[in-house]
């Protein structure tokens, strides 16, 4: 469409592990921008990017950033979020923010696009990216629950590195190395990084992402609890979450048991996830086919397999749901809620 | 005690990951053996291995190799324990199995110390040691059975590669260092060693640990679901389980919800736990204290943390509980079932 209306885009994070994925998927995508504004801390500011054969020159993110840009995508921290979105929506852009600082604000819609993409028209010139094992989640059992309607989650995480960002990434890899040639592996970022106590991510298993809370859940948890409730815009949905690090790099994977208030079929429940928005059903046990997080890695869908009847409760069902963290748990989400705004203008 | 009797111990799969534990367990704990017999595959019959200080030479298995045995630890696979555990009991041998061939035959009791101990008198030859994944969960969980009474039980494990052998074990960290140095992992033992289909554990989690039956879990969860039970002694326990393998080396990993029957105090729970015997409560998420399974791995204990209420049952509790698959998940449980036979005579 030649005369299809051109967007201007900021990226505020431009130099991160989100912010990076962003900018891969707006030129992928093609998505009609106008100008690209690349932002960031003042310390990676210069910092060039390639996009669609240009360099494009990275710019200290200030409150005068935000001059006639259509669309701002923030992923740099809650902090940079709360300093710089008030001023990105007073200069008339619209925020979709990646952090969690207005996940949970009444005015804020929190969009997951297979879920919940009418409340995107509710903002307020924010619009919040839910939490990245949230997304998976959510967009999986969508259709389980419009058809049969959910009374209870329970799911346990199985997280990759890539989800701590850049830095978690390098120390797991690091640490590995060191293990395999015999050494001791120091921890020096996980399990979070502005938290005194490491543990070693090498070979583990970490239950605990990100700070704990005086009910003994992690603020990880908590937030799959909280979000999925908001997105399925459902209060009475019971959910339960242990988020757990596990040495991967790319690739959230979640066990989740999830009881239906309807009576159902296994294969029609199958169906309807191969048939769901941005689901990929990968489900033959006897082929030993299933979902991997290192299958998972780079793609845009959410995976979901292990599908099966639960043995103890009838109206329950067990699965395995595993997707991209950085992709549809984070950059894809985001830009799939840019391209909706952009089809409505 | 000088006139302590002595027995003629024999085990069975001596040079196998878990044999090689029995072995030194039994040396450890100064089991009162008069002689050690240490039987294999013919492959590895004439390898020498160090106990107290002499070395003993590793013998094929035959059915004539129990004479005068008074014990026998088997762990070389269900098919030499079907084949030679019942030429055992026939020459007068008690024989403790770790394998899953006898374990839900009900003239077998399946044992674990901390929860059925009495059942250990009503063998008939025969006494079977649960599957590793089971024993740590029971274990930790009795306690609050006996205290509360348990309706339900929910979890998903973070296995460690070891329980499917040490072949296991070197393919994890060989396709470690080649993901490291930037080359494919090609897959050749998991997820089941006698399947064709191979995937890939290195930076990776995989949800089938054995094979599929037609119900759509997996052996080892049906194993989780069925022996929970039997061990518990109660057929209307509801236990549902998803089987994970991840690349750690020893120590399974489990996050467990569990839904009591009467009303609780967190902190007696934990109290519960703390004083329960072999469990060790690591609970301190102020202190980021919390089981891992580097820390268990090498230890004889189960450790118990993240224990909390959960949100939306005030009845169900959420934990994660952590122990060395090789020791408390096989062949220490096996060797204390031999010390309290050792104690009965």
């Amino acid at each position: 469409m030649s005369n299809q209306k051109l967007f201007n885009i900021a990226v505020v994070g431009a130099t991160g592990a989100v912010g990076e994925q962003i900018i891969r998927l707006l030129e992928q995508r093609n998505f009609p921008i106008k100008e690209l504004k690349l932002l960031s801390s003042a310390r990676s500011a210069g910092v060039k990017i390639p996009f669609k054969g240009q360099d494009v020159t990275v710019q200290e993110a200030t409150p005068d950033s935000f001059e006639g840009v259509d669309i701002a995508l923030f992923s740099a921290g809650g902090d940079v979020t709360k300093a710089l979105a008030p001023h990105a929506v007073k200069a008339g852009a619209i925020c979709i923010d990646n952090t969690s600082a207005y996940r949970m604000d009444p005015d804020t819609p929190l969009v997951v696009p297979e879920v919940n993409v009418d409340k995107i028209n509710e903002h307020k010139g924010i619009i919040a990216n839910p939490n990245c094992s949230t997304i998976q989640m959510v967009a999986t059992l969508k259709p389980l629950y419009d058809r049969y309607g959910i009374s209870r989650i329970i799911v346990s995480t199985y997280q990759a590195v890539s989800g701590a960002g850049a830095k978690a990434i390098h120390e797991m890899l690091r640490q590995s190395k060191e293990v395999l040639a015999g050494n001791d592996a120091k921890p020096d970022i996980l399990p979070v990084g502005s938290l005194p106590v490491k543990h070693q991510i090498a070979f583990n298993a970490i239950p605990q992402i990100d700070k704990f809370l005086d009910n003994g859940f992690t603020n990880e948890e908590m937030k799959m609890i909280l979000e999925t409730k908001k997105i399925m815009g459902d209060e009475s949905l019971e959910v339960t979450a242990t988020c757990v690090r596990i040495p991967v790099v790319y690739g959230h994977s979640e066990s989740v048991y999830v009881e239906l208030k309807e009576d159902f079929d296994v294969e029609e429940v199958k169906t309807l996830l191969a048939n769901a928005p941005g689901i990929v059903l990968v489900d033959n046990p006897a082929e030993q086919q299933y979902p991997l997080a290192t299958d998972a890695a780079g793609k845009l869908e959410t995976f979901v397999g292990r599908v099966r009847r639960d043995l103890s409760n009838p109206k329950a069902l067990n699965m395995w749901i595993v997707s991209d963290n950085l992709l549809k748990g984070a950059a894809w989400n985001a830009v799939q809620i840019a391209e909706y705004i952009a089809i409505e203008q």
